[in-house]
């Protein structure tokens, strides 16, 4: 579906309980399967690892020759348009710039964050009618 | 699709830029057209308005006799867990409670942030993909 040589790196808050990481890795297993020929790595702006510099290095010997950061946020906020773009090196409101990994040069790209979508919206609202029908509970 | 008089509080994490409260209102706008019969408003835990209390609030005189607080988060975290349930005055690990509006007795009802869902990943995937194509840019 894409060309080869395509890293992805998806990019996750972080958090002190467990659950962030577990639902960005969730979802980067889920964007694994669905494009072909990827490398998909995650990593974390807060408290969880890799970190988004050792997100970047981990793509070093996959053969990938542009890596797109997928921020994997709702919507964008000062993470995405500042904390973000600083450390990966992407001037701010720009989505590109070039980096070296392992001796090559590598474009790396900066994809936005989800947005408003109807399917969030239609999981929401299966969200509420579990509420309603107490379906609901703090584990999972 | 569901009874009456349920009232549905969209929660959002809020932000020093307009685009959380875009979207979480943008997604409140669908669940409204999704579920007939619903009252559906929006509240921010932080610096965007109307505040959680507004947001319950604004509930009196609608009629609604239970409210379903729907985080728009994509992962539960201490917002989810901890800050949310104490300000909408529910035991931490629970999912309802009883409040008073209007002189009213209203079950307040907690539903469970969006989670890992293939439609995620989807809108993740198209995300990346336009990032290839060089469709990205900060506006919308």
């Amino acid at each position: 579906m894409m060309e080869n040589n395509i890293g992805v790196l998806v990019l996750g808050h972080g958090s002190s309980l467990p659950y962030n990481k577990q639902v960005v890795s969730a979802v980067a297993d889920m964007i694994a399967k669905n494009i072909e020929n990827t490398v998909v790595k995650t990593a974390f702006l807060n408290i969880d690892t890799p970190t988004l510099y050792e997100g970047l290095k981990s793509f070093e010997g996959t053969g990938v020759n542009r890596i797109v950061a997928m921020p994997c946020f709702l919507a964008p906020g000062v993470h995405t348009t500042k904390d973000i773009p600083r450390v990966l090196g992407i001037e701010e409101g720009d989505n590109r710039t070039m980096i070296q990994l392992g001796g090559a040069d590598i474009e790396l790209l900066y994809a936005e964050p989800l947005g408003a979508d109807p399917c969030i919206a239609g999981i929401a609202c299966r969200k509420i009618e579990d509420a309603l029908s107490e379906k609901t509970g703090m584990s999972d």
